[in-house]
């Protein structure tokens, strides 16, 4: 098969689906992963070797930094952003900069020092949903913010420096870029079509079949069209939602539901693959958008990126998503 | 110091500099590298074990294919993309499509097998940077052709597969959309101000000097303001060159003297850390651009990049580029 351009109307990327140079799951490298530490600042029993808590869903009388808890949010120890301070623009002759002011919170997802959450309970990966919820409900009441995005780093190629499965939330005062981007193309399209880009991807691939992975009825696992890595898996709600935070326990449920059965998938078919996600939702100071629909993207760290992806933005992806998806699906459960 | 955020102009994107998670060189994670190989396809010899070469720079009397050269193309036995069949774009529903036609070229650095050319001679540097000249030259010929990139991948984290030291070339039938941003932001600049951003910013770089890590007269090789990583550093010419093509000898001279030692000071300092370079010119089909103006930039591989990173397109950099560039110019060469 030829190579194929293909561009994924969102990010408006080009990606390059270069199917001979495709590799099955067992051929990709495969680093040496982090190990389970000796010394775990996330288990019950070490909470004063971490930052003071900022919420906890726990036992019944049972203090703060204290054991007793299921899930337990932090401050990220190194914060990328701190919270205090005030913006103040200023500019150094032709370039811009601000102070560095946020929020980068740890959420530690469970007691048990495990690498990911796929081994727990259904009730216990909604609770973790429910937790991104609770997060960023707070921090959108703080009128300095203007993004939140909860993201995951699993396993050492992902970028993870702690085994324990944890998340992370960042909370920045601008838009970033890639996300101002994806609403522009949605509202671009909004405005041609009058429909959400979003909605038309779903209705598009539930037809088709072809690259879903998954249907939990009120949401579709499937591989995107133009797939910046192999097996890259975006979970997405039927229903129109611009924002993730209006997400009700209904949803909740079935969202933990998907996402666990999702990475168990990943991490079964592709011998326990290091991955990221993110969860993309709408900025904080606009109300329900018509136009932008929330979603979570799923990366596997299999190939490295390299100067032609770092140089052009451009991705080559060895693997086609109707392939990946057809493997996907296949994975014994 | 507090972590703050700077922009960076050409790519419009937010870095944040959080000093507090500040490293030391040595206190980066090195993973295993490539080794040199048991079988090396790229030593004189083997020269039937590639593709037939594009072009070469050999011995007089020596034939192609054959031991006598000094700096050899072929094309990528993997190639991203192909040279055969014609663009085509179509749609598939709401997504859109094109063969994936270009080229996808390995310049052989040296008939050496050593991981980088940073231990050769001037003159055969001066050759290396001749060569990707000779190739954008005769690839631009071709019409269906928008775009040419140069780069490099040295080293595992890069993204390297072969430990032979090589350069690529990837000729796409767009511009990346990384580079159209690029160019709309100097344009946005140059429409404003009427000079070129990046002639400004080497006027501020000489100036201010905290950021410069050698000069050569004719070329500044520098940290950026908004470095996405660790280290990287830009070489650019002082004088205004929107097409790398265009080069003349002299110029040519002085590049590879300044790449070839600011990649040694990399390597030196830091480690033999895996580094990516990307060469930075015009779209083919536009003739001298007063707004643009070619560059190097150079990305060590110290940190991955997380979900954080995927998701925003922000990056977190825990080293401020004065002190990267203060740590560089103390490199005893």
């Amino acid at each position: 098969m030829p190579s194929e351009l293909r561009k994924d109307p969102l990010s408006q990327r080009w990606v390059i689906i270069a199917a001979d140079r495709a590799k099955r799951p067992s051929d990709f490298d495969t680093e040496q992963d982090i190990k389970p530490p000796v010394f775990d600042p996330f288990l019950p029993g070490n909470e004063a070797k971490t930052p003071p808590e900022i919420a906890s869903y726990r036992e019944p009388g049972t203090l703060p930094n204290k054991p007793g808890w299921r899930i337990r949010v932090v401050p990220n120890k190194f914060p990328a952003l701190a919270i205090e301070g005030t913006l103040t623009p200023r500019g150094d002759g032709i370039y811009d900069r601000m102070q560095g002011i946020g929020a980068h919170e740890v959420i530690v997802d469970t007691p048990k020092c495990v690498r990911s959450f796929t081994g727990q309970p259904d009730g216990h990966v909604q609770e973790i949903v429910w937790m991104y919820r609770d997060r960023l409900v707070d921090l959108r009441r703080d009128r300095r913010m203007k993004y939140g995005m909860v993201f995951k780093n699993v396993g050492q190629a992902a970028g993870a420096t702690l085994y324990h499965s944890h998340s992370q939330l960042i909370v920045t005062p601008i838009v970033p870029k890639n996300v101002t981007q994806k609403i522009e193309a949605c509202q671009e399209f909004y405005n041609f079509r009058g429909r959400c880009l979003i909605c038309d991807m779903v209705a598009q691939e539930s037809e088709q079949k072809v690259r879903v992975v998954s249907d939990s009825g009120s949401f579709l696992a499937f591989e995107p069209y133009a797939p910046r890595t192999p097996f890259e898996t975006w979970i997405v709600p039927r229903n129109h939602e611009s924002h993730f935070e209006d997400i009700q326990q209904q949803g909740c449920e079935e969202l933990a539901f998907i996402l666990k059965r999702t990475l168990a998938r990943l991490e079964l078919g592709l011998n326990d693959v290091s991955y990221n996600y993110m969860l993309f939702s709408s900025p904080f100071d606009c109300g329900p958008l018509p136009h932008f629909h929330w979603h979570i993207e799923i990366i596997p760290r299999l190939v490295k990126q390299a100067g032609f992806e770092w140089g052009t933005g451009f991705y080559v992806n060895p693997v086609p998503p109707e392939d990946a998806a057809e493997y996907l699906r296949g994975v014994n459960m």
